[in-house]
């Protein structure tokens, strides 16, 4: 059952990645553009509807702005000495260690919309002082107990995809930052299929890890918006939760082992499906977001290729009577792969549907169930889960609505460039919490964006979903539009300000699947309490004593 | 939602708990009797057919021995000073810090077959060296900060079910040890029907947990072997896993929110049925057997007390075809509520029918699968199951033996104290593995127990179960019995240790569900590697500096 794939040829030059594509997966891109999302094919100019749109509803009505050439912009000197440099290059390969404008611009941070507006801004970029791109595990290991020894900070870097500030070049108190950057970490290197479960590196990104599974008739059915850049090890980092989680779960709950290098040695954790034997640590790792290790290789549950995929659109008179069908069909064990619920202003939008926003908008609320696995399964899922969200009020509107939205549902974050560049202000953010508490706190969370962008006099549409569900709650994932105001970092960074205390303060976690970072990092000890800092201080304080890994990440 | 509810008189005297009974249910008892599993009415003398058996298979046939009254058995002295008794005393109240003789010695440790063994030796037992009943959270809380100013041991008692050493009385490197009883934290202090979460206090036994829960409607699913005495706070503390987890899941699964006292503080985990924020710190408590903390409320999923219950047994041809038929229900996603398989041997002795052992037993190997819900849920979870099952080579039994198995299910650790009373050695151990793995390790386990055993002159009868199973793999339990020698629990620990050695290098894990205490330690740095350890200890250093928890458990 051992079997070793990689994504491309290993001897490939650094600042490249392999191209890994599959029918029916998207394209993988070599790195994303450094100033917004995804790569240059994605990007579209807003359609003339939306333009009307924005122009009736914010005042907003003027053209694109032109970004930078990247040769352009002026980047500070990189802070790694010729030394230091050469250390490195011992470990990886003098050619495995970047100090080129290029390399460094694209791991100047992540994609958060501040991120993205900082890109944007004149004047100088920070970014990393250096990019090492370590071949595998004890390359990693032997690199961070470089840094350590060498009083450098290291940055791990997946797809870049982070939305929380979780990949930004903070150096802590080091005058020195690289970025740790894994694509090289890119094989397949065991596949169990009698078990279903498959060693897939941490540089993989999702695409590159479907084809490599798909080589043998299985899927790891883990479809975040990030799929087609984030990386495996991001993933796991990030306690990432994927579009199919009704059907397969979290990240976290697919994970069972996982190898970390951390300055203090390696650790292996899990060592079978479910065990007593004490605390389960693995959770430690999942969500350490590289402050505590680097996860270098993770075995995860997978599933074979789904023999049939079923699609069921549906309409709710609103989101409360949408909400209690959902919970209806998880608390029955019955739950789709799919299954999400827009609410009024989302479904208005037909933001569920990017490719036709502004055109024959769903009354009510739109939900999407999808149904995989093999034909008896969906056939017998489908049926008990359809007859439970007929009687909980739901009016079944066949499957293209569906069908549709699975086609465009990676395609949002590229809207959101086109919007930013015609002034227009757009972000997104997710929380959690029972079901009885779900209409409480999105009221609350809606009205904390509401008053304070309203009050800096740009009033918002606020829209919402939900996108994952369990038999006890839900998520609730929202997304924000307003007019800008001249320093729209300020302006957002009030609204967040107000939006977590409400979140807090209402009940709900922080983040359901964002992760930390340093956007949300203010809120941990309202999250985790005190004592679970020290924790968190204390784990750190054993695998990381110097303290280089990731610094103003995750832990207060 | 919320209420308090109790199930007996907060007044009552400390030594005496509740007695719960619901119809359905099993009486729960005050505690368990000292020196065998459970209380009187639950033993019962070997049958005639039984015993022909054993003096057929072992050569045993004696008359069962005669125990000794405990007024009897000598007891080392209290090491309890009169001013730690005041202290105590002051902390939950004079009446609540015991040294009676039948309280200590009820709390004198775990019910493992050594423990056993050791109860029914001559001389003098050892006790812990008090009992202190704290009446709330608040109380738990100031027993620890007492006892960590004042160099005494404490070891968090629920049910006192452990089969691992778990509640062991050892002192570590203090002179005092008292047993932190918490039967009187017994409330249902919140239960919201619409999430379908319940908070339940951590001295609540499953019954009295149950009989709560189905005045609202609700149960909690959980019934492991030791359902009838073991508490709330110990299911969490030890990672507990019951019979029906395919349809409930594990006990760690159903863990919403924890509320814990440390010797450091207190610290309240889970804000939300999923979060993003960090590593998931619940998952280090879950599990932490006392040693890190004192579990003392835990929020739970719960669902509706089902509509109907379907019952179907099947028969294989042998244990690779059954387990293969498991497997593919499992990662079909139709897993029934209950889902077991006994292999050959098991099914020939019929030990999964414990009231009808030796007779009309099943050809090849007996599966049981048990369905909950609504009618519908049933009806259709049924039908995909049996379907695969049929598929995969079963024949389908009826309900009959399916409901025996039931009736039967938590009687026999009462079996285990009637054959140690005519000389014969009974115990059990459980590992889980992958589903590749599944037969290697139960083949190489069987191998270590017949050889370790055999080679001692007393060849074994080993029998084997799966009770608990995932997608990726599935728990193995083995029931092991042979004739004692004249030091038995030197006879057993020989085999214990050659058959934990053989889990290791087998790739399985040291527990499934029994936890660590004292008898799984030897194995952590192999189950979670130096590092894992050394994590543990930082942990432990930092809520509980004294080291008072639970010393010599988990943490090597």
């Amino acid at each position: 059952m051992v079997e070793t794939q990689r994504t491309g040829d290993t001897g490939q030059s650094a600042s490249e990645s392999s191209s890994a594509t599959k029918p029916g997966w998207p394209e993988q891109a070599a790195s994303m553009v450094w100033d917004a999302w995804g790569i240059p094919a994605g990007h579209k100019p807003l359609s003339a509807q939306i333009r009307g749109l924005l122009a009736q509803v914010f005042g907003v009505s003027g053209d694109p702005v032109t970004r930078r050439d990247e040769v352009d912009v002026p980047l500070r000197e990189s802070a790694l000495t010729p030394d230091r440099r050469d250390g490195l290059g011992a470990v990886v390969g003098a050619d495995n260690v970047s100090v080129d404008h290029h390399d460094r611009l694209l791991r100047a941070g992540g994609k958060s919309t501040p991120d993205l507006l900082r890109r944007r801004a004149e004047g100088p970029q920070d970014a990393p002082d250096a990019i090492v791109y370590p071949a595998d595990h004890d390359q990693v290991l032997a690199v961070l107990t470089y840094c350590a020894a060498n009083a450098i900070a290291v940055v791990p870097f997946g797809g870049g995809t982070s939305v929380v500030g979780g990949v930004d070049p903070i150096g802590g108190r080091f005058d020195t930052v690289i970025a740790l950057d894994l694509r090289r970490l890119d094989t397949l290197s065991k596949v169990d299929p009698i078990s279903g479960t498959a060693a897939l590196g941490a540089g993989l990104t999702g695409p590159a890890a479907e084809k490599l599974l798909a080589a043998h008739g299985l899927s790891l059915g883990h479809f975040p918006q990030s799929f087609e850049f984030a990386s495996i090890g991001g993933f796991a980092a990030t306690r990432s939760s994927g579009q199919a989680s009704a059907g397969y779960g979290r990240f976290d709950d697919m994970v069972q082992h996982l190898k970390i290098a951390t300055p203090s040695g390696t650790i292996e954790l899990g060592r079978a499906p479910a065990s007593a034997a004490g605390p389960d640590l693995r959770e430690l790792f999942v969500g350490s977001e590289g402050a505590l290790g680097v996860i270098t290789e993770v075995t995860l549950r997978v599933h074979p290729v789904p023999e049939t995929i079923g699609y069921q659109a549906w309409s709710f008179p609103d989101f409360e009577t949408g909400a209690a069908a959902l919970r209806s069909v998880v608390q029955a064990g019955a739950a789709p792969t799919v299954l999400r619920l827009s609410d009024e202003v989302e479904t208005g939008v037909n933001l569920a549907r990017t490719a036709d926003i502004g055109g024959n908008p769903v009354a009510g609320c739109l939900a999407i169930t999808t149904f995989e696995g093999t034909a008896a399964h969906v056939a017998a899922r489908s049926a008990e889960a359809g007859a439970l969200l007929a009687a909980a009020g739901g009016n079944a509107l066949g499957q293209t609505p569906a069908q549709e939205w699975e086609h465009g549902r990676f395609a949002a974050p590229y809207m959101r460039d086109a919007l930013l560049d015609v002034g227009v202000l757009c972000e997104t953010l997710e929380t959690a919490t029972t079901w009885s508490n779900l209409a409480a706190l999105k009221s609350k969370v809606t009205a904390a964006l509401t008053d304070s962008l309203a009050g800096q006099g740009t009033p918002p549409l606020v829209m919402c979903h939900i996108s994952h569900t369990y038999p006890t709650g839900a998520s609730l994932y929202f997304t924000i539009i307003a007019k800008q105001l001249d320093d729209p970092i300020a302006q957002w960074h009030a609204a967040k300000q107000a939006v977590g205390d409400a979140i807090m303060t209402a009940g709900g976690t922080i983040t359901h699947h964002h992760a930390v970072g340093t956007d949300h990092r203010p809120w941990i000890p309202a999250e985790i309490g005190d004592l679970g800092v020290r924790i968190l201080r204390a784990v750190k304080q054993q695998l990381d004593p110097a303290g280089i890994l990731n610094p103003g990440k995750l832990v207060p």
